[in-house]
């Protein structure tokens, strides 16, 4: 009998690499194997930085229109192929196959983003002549590539997270290193697919997979790499920063976002969005719906039809098209999201509904009365967990979700001018979603957190800005004294 | 006996000129001489083009840290003699001293932003490259001058509403011409004071004095003249678009401003801030609010607060710090006023308090159930007069507001969220308040409407915007090929 | 015998509609019928604004995301019928094959790009507080669509520039009616058809065809439009002018376009960038090069090199490939330039090469001597002549480029820097193209003219500006007090 | 017998304070005691924090019309007190009085320029509806302070570069410690008196003295601090870099800027500009020019020329007003200096002029034929020492430009346009000045290089932009369904 075994190469500036070490890419759903990918070695590393470098040169010198062709092509290639790269993040990822056809659907829409914003690069000209000092010169400043990207993607959006770095790289003249998340490496080698099938020249590009600890390290430390644009937890984070010296840093780290109801709130349209909110990814989203602020005086009636809505969510095959929730991405994880739900529970909490862990499932939880010291309520959960606390006033509810070491994005329903603008003012956060979940986001919009929640923005227009450094112009002239 | 006769010369290019011909300025009040200014003939209207076209070559040439240090020391001057101008506001206009000064204080202010914006303005790099027929090129737009420039200003703000125009001419490197209004030109001439002491060259800035007819007519249709900047009413507005031919035209014309009151608003806030709004200036403003739609369930409530609240305003000697509302800018005009409100009661209206006019006087007057087809329910009343209507709904509130020709600023009172934005989407204006009244504004915030209220934006920065040309500029070069 | 007369209808309000009377629509070059076309009466124009105006609601109420796939669908349906574009361009108009083909392909991008520019219309938040006033308020402005556009088009670019009109009307969510010119209607009825097919809603678009004067007073003066956008002749602009009263005008008039050749110059590539730049469409561009100043050292050689190459200009059949040149819109007009350039030789003007008419076509004619004071070096010859003159000093030749009524763009042929800046400070146009022919564009950049070559930018996001109005939006919060 | 001891409290979240720990401040020219100021203590360090904590929050919430008046204010004081402000710079630093009269001016400029931009803090509004999933919402993102800020400031502009970060982190509402320099805390200081007299609240603004390693260190990594802005030399930098952990970083490092001569270029003009260039503040500028590439032909002529310039060059005392150039920052600096050059000599370069240290004074020196190995081919050199190499072409000295670890701003001199785009595409910099020194700032502009030379963009609205985070708004509106 015999067992055929999938390998994927790696892709190195313009290469498709297999190598003899391997990592085993498996389903979370049931542990079974889908593909092995190459184990890069440090020298692979070292030689892809090598070859980036003069990556770095190509894509400096694309024009604008070649630029835009190819990002174009390669989001007509995934538009054609859509079925496989669904079905490759369903598999491989956490994602049920709706969500996986929902990101499919958002990275074709950052790659033509990324192609419109490519032409929209600008500087903008100085009047030199503000200033006595200044007279009889003309100039401009302009934008130009930073050079050398290390991209460093996590499992949650395998595809789209990626593309928000590729595609502004691209963008803007720029070369990129992608190292994808080693449990969901694939999606980011397809995109390379898409790529190349675009005709980007080689070396622009390079996708490599192997263990992070030896890839992450080598990359975010060497001296080539002008900027590492990495998305994952706050502590990788901090280690990044602390060994890329003087880098340009972008970084999209966690959160456990806040959502607050008011009294005034439609209670159905706020029970609607925060299960959605909370569970979405099986709550493995960096904008999900950790904890929500209810005022106290629909407290009861907001959980009741939560619990209730939320018993409703039908976990199962992330493949089968009904299917509102898949695993959590490994068992590992389900169990330590099980521990720091069962530590609240011994400090206090109450379960109100889930707290059921099977395999890398883990059942839809709602938690009331947890302590503010327990993990679960500092901590980003990561899992489809959410806690729900009484308040007596808006400005209460405000301390407390800012309370954590983490701000990306927030949310508030209320009917009320004055509530708005407090929460849009008081919250510590990127971004308050008046009358939506924390976990709005369009792909066109500034993303990103404030406090352990990272540093710059993404958003193809904003992540071109960071990949970008300014260059100033100015002539003096003889011509204009007189 | 001997009268002592006080002659203010006018401002040409540079010179202070007097004219055998004059005009009188009157005291709107009394009737009393103020000063008489010259009345330009046709001839010297030609004479100061002439002049202003090598001014506006002189303007365009002044490097940008000069024009700001102009316009600064045009501001201090003005801090320096706040009394004079204000007094100056004060006699020949119908403010009251406590108006008087709230207005050198935004003129000052109307200065220092031109200054500031001097140095911003900008054009942007344009990416060439972004087409196949485009590579190898590298450029940029930038903004020039417009050239010459001529500014047509109201009575009603006689020093700011000309500092409106002649700050952002000067700060973008054009000359102007004002011919300020017939009624006040003394204010007009005190700027010019201003700026002459400031060290402006001549020929950048000049304040002709006489005939509207004959000026203005001119102005507008002389082919050296590119701009016609005119703050009036809607019937002159249309008169000058239809002479100036080929021009730019900036027309910041009148309306008649609605206000909504929502029965979940703050009713003394709403009362207080649409009292003030109806009466200041004694309702001689562009952005007084004229119309106000209150929620049936508070109408009887916000009409009694609002009557109360009108008696107790102080209508009086223009020059008492204790006066809240002065006359009208002429018995004239008081007349006209009078006999609007005369035909609405003719047809049906009810006077709730005011109506009664003394010389040019007119006390601050409230009517309801005044008929749609009443002039005064479509026309701008330009004096201290308002309506108040009764509405079942927000969304016939909107009809209503939109239901005439002018479409400027306007206001709304409520403490919700969706009642705000429909407002916001549904009113026809260029400005919308939420719980203010429709004459908020702020001079560095563009500033203008739709429909017979006008065409363009004023606004220290967007003036200049229509103030300046866009030159694209394109570098093709060899070297950058490859 | 019988002959088939073909008939296309024109397109109002979403229907497809065809009249008794009918304008017929002929090929230039040989008289020989192509199509006729409805000639609408005064009160099918009225109609047209009527149901247009229900437009204008509909067009500003579509999301942002459908006005985008509406443009992008008409881009792809242009790319399909690509050749039926380019033969009908080529057919009605002058321009041969080749020119129609470059123009279909520039159409699609400009209507991709009014797709991309849709997404980007937007505001800025303002900072109230700037003034002691403004505190407590927060707020921003937006463009909103200005409502119903007219757009009367000119034959030379007859679907280009329709689309420059069409494609930012839509993305900004107005209405538009276009009268296209008399001669070449059909292709913007293909435009049309392009926008039917895509899903734009009815009304939104309206193509008129029949008599200039009856259709195009309508349209210009009736008050329900907002806007008149207008490419075309100067004379007419200044009577739209007047006649539009209180409108939004962009206005893309003609020129007369200098061209200054440097002896430093490169000047193989000067004669041949300034050959295409002066025949390109026969001369009938906007932005054609009429005017030369060369340097006195170099003339006699550019003058050689132009000539040599003028005579190589294949002018013949417009569909054959090889062709470069085609005939004048009418024979009519190749007579009016056959006068100008004959008024010149009786003034002492002396012809280098061309100067033949036969029918329609005139052939590529240079001329040099040619004194200030004739017709055709004041005014804009559209057609295939051109004007050759030394010069000793670039000052020189910078005074007589500006030394007429026109100022669109400009070209300069020098290696010098101070040169380069002198020119781009000098020349009196809204465009100066350093080493380039003054016809050089690219849809995304901003275009348009000073003195008589217009009023206001085009470009798609430059119309769009001019498309929209400034709304701006002030909450008042008592919460931001405290 | 008494010696009266001048001592300079620190200043302490609005508190001056002293020490008995105290660190002496001398004249570099002759070793002078100046005066002395407290040695903050580590637990100084983490009181000022605390309360700079606070201050953040105060400083949040100054409305910005008070920030703009408390940042005039401030530089009317160092108007009125600009004798005092230039004699200290002189004084404590190694400025001649004229520079140090220049920097005061300049310092004024930058106050005044973070007043104005403080009211152009901008966000922009978000057409959400671009995308299907976005659509009824409204929304908008805005800049809010980062909160609070640690900057870390040289020797050589002790005011003006502190002003480059105090005013920029008022005007942004942040609260901000300064440590300057060690050796010139003085003009600090003063900086900050004139904010105390300003009227700006306690806490918003400290300027701390000591120890930089304890003082510095401390600061950096504290997590309370959420922004480091360090001006200062490569190695400090990066050492900054890894020890901050997961906060805004603005660099402004050091550079050895190259400065390249073509043979066309005007000769006086360029050696007036790079001797200036090279020798301004003894060499102590970062943007100082280090490296000259002269095009063969005129290497001779240049060096000549150049040789003589540097002869005239006056050395004395910092106080005269006929002194061009004074001491380097302190004997120490002026030894470094001396080993560098003595490297380069024993290593093969030819000294032409100076050489010659005199305690702190080191002549103003010109080598060639320095080996491309030297330290001072390299690294920074800071101090009055200046490079000449010949070159076959403009792309071998753009190579030899680029071959460092620096790359703040460059010049070249020619006459020629391609010569020009060449440099400004091919060298590797921040800033590229047409013929110009590579020293050429005005405050106005983005300011800060590439590679070793740094991270970020100052000038004082790009310091703003890196000292705020974006907020996005959303309001999800069911009104704007229907």
């Amino acid at each position: 009998m015999e067992t055929k075994v999938y390998g994927k190469p790696m892709y190195v500036a313009g290469r498709w690499v297999e190598k003899e070490a391997v990592i085993e890419v498996k389903n979370p759903q049931d542990g079974s194997f889908i593909a092995h990918v190459p184990a890069a070695t440090e020298n692979d590393v070292l030689m892809t930085i090598k070859e980036a470098e003069s990556g770095a040169k190509t894509a400096a010198s694309m024009p604008v229109h070649v630029r835009m062709a190819v990002l174009h092509k390669a989001a007509d290639y995934i538009e054609k192929h859509r079925d496989t790269f669904a079905t490759t993040i369903a598999l491989e990822g956490s994602k049920t196959i709706r969500e996986a056809n929902g990101e499919v659907t958002r990275c074709i829409q950052t790659l033509r983003l990324s192609a419109e914003e490519a032409r929209r690069i600008k500087g903008e000209t100085i009047p030199f002549d503000q200033t006595e000092s200044g007279e009889n010169r003309i100039g401009y400043y302009t934008k130009f590539p930073i050079g050398l990207i290390a991209a460093i993607t996590p499992f949650n959006d395998p595809l789209n997270l990626v593309a928000h770095k590729v595609g502004p790289a691209i963008a803007s003249g720029n070369a990129i290193i992608v190292k994808p998340a080693t449990a969901t490496p694939l999606s980011a080698l397809l995109l390379a697919e898409a790529f190349d099938n675009a005709g980007l020249p080689p070396k622009v590009l390079s996708v490599i997979t192997g263990n992070g600890r030896i890839i992450g390290d080598l990359l975010v430390s060497h001296p080539a790499i002008r900027m590492v644009s990495f998305t994952g937890g706050l502590e990788t984070g901090e280690e990044i920063a602390k060994k890329a010296g003087l880098k340009k840093l972008s970084m999209e780290l966690g959160s456990n976002s806040p959502v607050i109801v008011m009294k005034d709130a439609d209670m159905n349209e706020a029970v609607e969005c925060t299960v959605a909110g909370a569970f979405s990814a099986a709550g493995q989203n960096c904008l999900g719906v950790q904890r929500i602020y209810i005022e106290q005086e629909v407290f009861e009636q907001f959980t009741t039809q939560f619990v209730q809505r939320t018993r409703q969510y039908n976990v199962g095959d992330k493949l089968s098209a009904s299917t509102d929730m898949g695993p959590l991405i490994s068992e590992k994880e389900a169990i330590r999201v099980e521990s720091w739900v069962q530590e609240a529970v011994l400090e206090g909490a109450e379960l109100l509904v889930g707290g059921v862990r099977t395999g890398a499932f883990y059942s839809p939880t709602v938690l009331v009365n947890v302590p503010m010291h327990c993990t679960i309520a500092q901590q980003e959960i990561f899992g489809p967990v959410v806690l729900l606390y009484p308040v007596n006033r808006l400005e209460m509810a405000i301390e407390l979700a800012n309370n954590v070491n983490y701000g990306l994005q927030a949310g508030i329903f209320t009917a009320n001018i004055e509530n708005a603008f407090k929460a849009i003012q008081g919250l510590e956060v990127g971004g308050i979603l008046i009358n939506d979940s924390s976990d709005f986001r369009i792909d066109g919009m500034p993303f990103g957190g404030v406090k352990g929640s990272g540093l710059g923005r993404e958003g193809v227009k904003f992540a071109i800005e960071e990949m970008t450094e300014t260059k100033v112009v100015s002539f003096k002239l003889g011509s204009l004294k007189g």
